[in-house]
This record gives C-alpha cells, sequence and structure tokens, in this order.
C-alpha cells in the first residue's frame, strides 16, 4: 500500500468516527498530503464506503496519471462541484478554508448530499509524520545545513556585507543545492535589528561586535525545514555571551522536554522557565515552537497554554530566544522530531534534523 | 489626498451605491491596496460615513504607524472581529475571501451590524491603475527586461546548460536588480517542452536547434511584471520561423485591439483570428492575456467571450501561442497599460511596459 493510501485510509476511519460518509477535500496541501498530486487545480472526494474519486482540469491530465495513479480520476471543473454532483449522504468539507461564496456554490451543486462543517481533520493527520515525510524533512534540513557552512566557510558572513546580500546568497545556496524555494522569507538580522524576532533583510551592513541572527529554511519536495543560528562578528561582549548561553541553555531543555505524551505548553514552559527563572522571561516573546511539514508552520503547536498532546513522529521546532530592544538578541532553533521510546531509529526522545553546530561562533 | 485615500474614497463611493454602510476588508493584498499595509495580519473597516478603521496585532505596531499613518490604528486580534465588534448597519464583507468559519465568527461578533455578501468590489477598483502604481510596474518590468539583456549577454542561452540552470540564473538577475522575487515560478521550456504552456524547469538541457521559450516577471514594490519571449538556438527552421511569425503578428494585432472602450473578449478575438485564419487555432490553447498589479493574475481577462469593457490606465498582458505538442511552440507576450485617446503620457493605446524586442533573436 503505497503511503497516500494509508494516508487516505487513516482518514477514512477519522471520518466514519465523525459519521461521516464523505469528506470534500479542496485544500490542494491536503491533496497533495492524500494523493501526490502537485497542480494548482484539484479536488478530491474521500469516500468512507466506496470509490473515493479525484478530479482536476484538462491542464493537468499528463501530470495526474503520474502522480495519481491509484485513484479513480476525472477530468472536469469546477472540480469540487463536479465530484459534489455525484455525491451522497453525509459529506464533510474544509469549513476553515472553503470561502463563503464557494460554500453556497457547492450547496447548490450537492443535489443528493448533506455538507457538514469540518476543522482540521487531514491536518491533524499531518501532524505525525511517516518515515519518508521524516526522510524530506531530513533532506531539507540538511540542504540548509550545508548553505550556511558553505557560507560560512566562502566568508559570506564578513562585516561590510548588508543582510539583504547574506539573505540572496544564502537563498541561492539553497536552490542551488536542490531547494525549490526557501521554506518562507530568510531572516537575516545585524546588531539592533537581531532584538526583532522577525526582521526583514535590509541594506544594513554587518558591523564589527554585533550579533548576527539568521533564520532560514529550504523547501525540497514540498517539505520544510527551519533553522535559526546566531553568531559573533568578532569577539563576543560578555552580554552578548550571557545571552547567548541562557538561549541555549533554555533550547537544550525544551529539546529535552520534547517527548512522546508531554502537554505542547509544558514543553514550552521548561524552555521559558530556564529563561524566566534568569530576568529575561518578558524578552522572549513567542511561543517555543511549532510544527513543520508541507507548511512551515502547521500542528502541533509548542506555546503557553497548548494542550495538545505530543505523539511519536511529530516534527516540530524548539526556538527560544532572547531579544534586548536597541542592542540585539539571540535565537536558536532546530527542528527534530520526536521519537518513541522504543524506535526503530534507536533515537529516544527529540531527534534533532538540523546539525549545525550550536555552539556560540565567532566569526 | 495620497494614493491609498484617493482608492478609499473612491470605494466609499461605490460602497454608498450599494446601499452599504461599510466593508470590512480581510484580504491582505486588498488591504495593501486601500492602506499601504505591508504585514502579514491586518483587517480595515471602510465606512460609507464616519471614520475608517485599520486594525493589525502587537508584532506590527511600529510598522504600521509608519505605513499607515492617515488612518485611526487600533492594535488587537482577531483584528476582524474587533473591528465588527464596533460596526454597525449594513456590513459587506469578501465573500469570495473569506471562509465559512471564519464568517460564523464574524457574524457572532457583529452585534449591531447586517453581514452582507459582496464579491470583488475593491478587485474591480484594483483593475483601473493610478499612475503611481503604472511606474511600479513600469519598474517591475524594467528590471525583468534587464535580467533577460544580461542573461543574453553574458552567454547564459547556451546549448548545454539546463532549463533549471537559465531559471536559477533569470531568477538571482532580477532579484540583484531589486526584485523582491520572481513574479511566479519562472518558465524555461527548451525544444519539445516549448509546446508546453506552462511548463516547469526540469534538467534537460538547450541544444542547438530548438526552441527556448523564457516567461518571467519581477515582482518589485508589491507589482508584478510578465513576460514571454521565444528564442531559437542556432539557425531556425522553417516551420520555426513561420510560427513565430505568425504568433507576433497575431500579439500586435492584439496590442492594437486592446484600446479603451473595447470588450476583453474581442480583445482576444483579434488576436486569435490571425492564429485561426493561418489554421493554428486549436493549437492557441488558453485566452489572450489578463490583468497585472498587486497579483500576477488579476481583473480584467482578455479571453473567448470575457464581456468586460476595457478601460483607461487598465494593465494587462498580450500573450499570444502556438504549440506544437512533441515539436516546440512560441509565445510573445508583453505587459502594457491601455491608455485614454487624449491621455497626458501622449501614448494613445496599448503602451508597452516590457521593452526587450520581439524581433526573431537567434543565439
Amino acid at each position: 500500500m503505497s503511503a497516500t493510501a494509508r494516508r487516505r485510509a487513516a482518514l477514512q476511519k477519522v471520518l466514519a468516527d465523525q459519521g461521516l460518509d464523505a469528506l470534500l477535500v479542496t485544500d490542494l496541501i491536503n491533496i497533495r498530503y492524500l494523493t501526490g498530486f502537485t497542480g494548482s487545480n484539484a479536488a478530491l472526494l474521500v469516500r468512507v464506503v466506496g470509490e473515493s474519486v479525484f478530479c482536476t482540469d484538462g491542464r493537468y491530465e499528463t501530470q495526474s496519471a503520474a502522480e495519481v495513479p491509484d485513484l479513480t480520476r476525472r477530468i472536469d471543473r469546477p472540480c469540487d462541484l463536479a465530484l459534489l454532483a455525484a455525491a451522497g449522504g453525509r459529506v464533510g468539507f474544509e469549513a476553515a478554508l472553503v470561502s463563503v461564496a464557494a460554500h453556497r456554490d457547492q450547496v447548490k451543486a450537492a443535489a443528493d448530499a448533506e455538507l457538514v462543517e469540518t476543522v482540521d481533520l487531514v491536518e491533524q493527520l499531518r501532524a505525525v509524520k511517516d518515515e519518508g515525510e521524516i526522510d524530506s524533512l531530513r533532506t531539507a534540513c540538511a540542504v540548509a545545513d550545508r548553505a550556511l557552512a558553505d557560507l560560512i566557510s566562502d566568508g559570506g558572513l564578513r562585516p561590510g556585507r548588508t543582510e539583504r546580500e547574506v539573505g540572496l546568497d544564502l537563498d541561492e545556496r539553497m536552490r542551488r543545492l536542490g531547494a525549490s524555494d526557501p521554506a518562507f522569507e530568510t531572516i537575516v538580522a545585524a546588531g539592533a535589528n537581531s532584538a526583532i524576532p522577525h526582521h526583514r533583510p535590509t541594506s544594513a551592513p554587518l558591523r564589527r561586535g554585533d550579533l548576527l541572527k539568521l533564520d532560514f529554511g529550504a523547501a525540497v519536495g514540498g517539505y520544510h525545514s527551519d533553522m535559526t543560528r546566531t553568531f559573533v562578528l568578532g569577539n563576543p561582549a560578555d552580554w552578548q555571551v550571557e545571552i547567548y548561553q541562557l538561549v541555549a541553555e533554555a533550547q537544550r531543555a525544551g529539546r529535552e522536554a520534547a517527548v512522546v505524551g508531554a502537554i505542547g505548553g509544558d514543553v514550552d514552559q521548561a524552555a521559558r522557565s530556564v529563561i524566566t527563572d534568569a530576568g529575561y522571561g518578558p524578552q522572549f516573546s513567542h511561543g517555543l515552537g511549532h510544527g513543520i511539514g508541507l507548511q512551515v508552520h502547521e500542528a502541533p503547536s509548542l506555546a503557553r497554554a497548548q494542550p495538545g498532546i505530543i505523539r511519536a513522529d511529530m516534527c516540530v521546532t524548539v526556538e527560544p530566544g532572547v531579544y534586548l530592544p536597541g542592542r540585539g538578541g539571540v535565537r536558536i532553533e532546530d527542528s527534530g522530531v520526536v521519537r518513541a521510546p522504543e524506535n526503530d531509529q534507536g533515537v529516544p526522545g527529540y531527534e534533532v534534523l538540523t546539525l549545525t553546530s550550536r555552539d556560540l561562533v565567532v566569526l
């Protein structure tokens, strides 16, 4: 059974549990997850009993035959309405992703079906990765690791270069190493800018004595890595060493707390308490981490008061930070997978996929 | 009055005509158009009478103060619900862009307001550009022109290079010339691949004697250019010259028909009939063009049976093509602005913004 067939089977169980006869999937990322299709227009009707049907338009006839060989395919448009016209029973739809106008058209087209609101059914399945997905994430992390290592060894992080030049350089390296794109807009934040958690690269030059924060990732085969490293250009000042070591300690505490059965909010708290105890609590102004996969932000969330339970093979970031406005900030972030205590990979707990050193590197 | 204030005033007229008291704008592109805000979370309530209000969250307090200086600002979240709680009367919402789940929450929050479905109110305003927008598009086109010229003069279009290498090269050049990103995924299609209208770059090498189709654009300051040129690597065969000249003639007919007052479908037909008369009608399998601006595809549409009337200062592409499966295809595409017969710019008709030569270039 293919990975996508296994995922559809898992979804069928969820649908049966919810008393649904089928789910109309129109979100393209969810469709990719369930079928392998990478085009820009499609719909999928997953039936609990009977044949599931995939629909796309004429532009994708050849591509869909190659990518979706194991499902009944229709070539028609609008795809969602074509599938609904032949559907019956209680049919779920993705209420957080379908617009009011599209839904009105769907209700009209669904002659024999009753449309039922659902939220995050496929997204919840996506939170737990299979080994193929973890391999894809591992590759996406390796591309980011390699691009950063090459950037450093080629002298790319030197005083005088602008944040924007460094960002373009890093992005180009990731693309040349096989990334389809950066996983998100690369953050290069030098000096006081490093105190802005999500800073856009500017024409500000890197300067000796400054902190330099790089937050970036690679998209490879649809999967997204996410990593942050912070450097010092030249000899670090005491305050820079102090917050660096504090964030590194918090990050380790976060990784150690990211185990199967933990609560998302408790993992956040494990890292946060290290920072709070040192008196920098207000300077850690965001959550500890988030799921990664076909999207760079997806379930589960590691943040204050998040009640979700961490399950085996969830992939999450761990990324505490301390930001001192006007001076600079440090964030250290890994991507990794939470492994079951007993597992084939021999790595219990949080298996880090981003392998770049977390030691304070003085450039 | 600022450009964004003029746009909001135009929207207020539309709302009054529709019997609405206000419009809740939640689409980020429409918010950018109406306010200048470029962050990732916001909502805007445009009132016909009384003060319009902009809302974003705490991350964007500083940025929104700089980008939206002329509107009452609230810092709160969820932004849409915060604005609705203080709204009254008949309040339109963007029915094609708001999800069923978000709408349900909005209805609950809108204590004193009646929510009314609207579609494309802001998008219709966006179809007619002001001179500032046209300047932005001109810059985005110039970046694409310059990147292509440099690519050619540096010998970047040579046999042996792969489609993917050429695409990365072109994208890097656009970024270094100031593009925030390519306007869309750059198409590099060599040989038989050029017969696929929307082909993704592969590891296929460029070969002597082949057609080479490049469809690309630059995003600059939020505005998107779009251009296609087709080359021959080495001496062209007769059939290549024949379809090239045919497409060039059709493209000229399309540009000449793109005048104020024309119907979208008629502009398409003007170009299409040239190709149909030559016996290649079925090989021109897509519409003639589309609006460009804050999105790379927006109103108006130049395609078969489109009833929309072209108005002064609409910006559209003109891009006929002929595709011969297994052999190769030619597309020639410009971005331009439709000028009124009497206008300050002295250019009646279709003013081309992409200035790269349309002559058949033999590399």
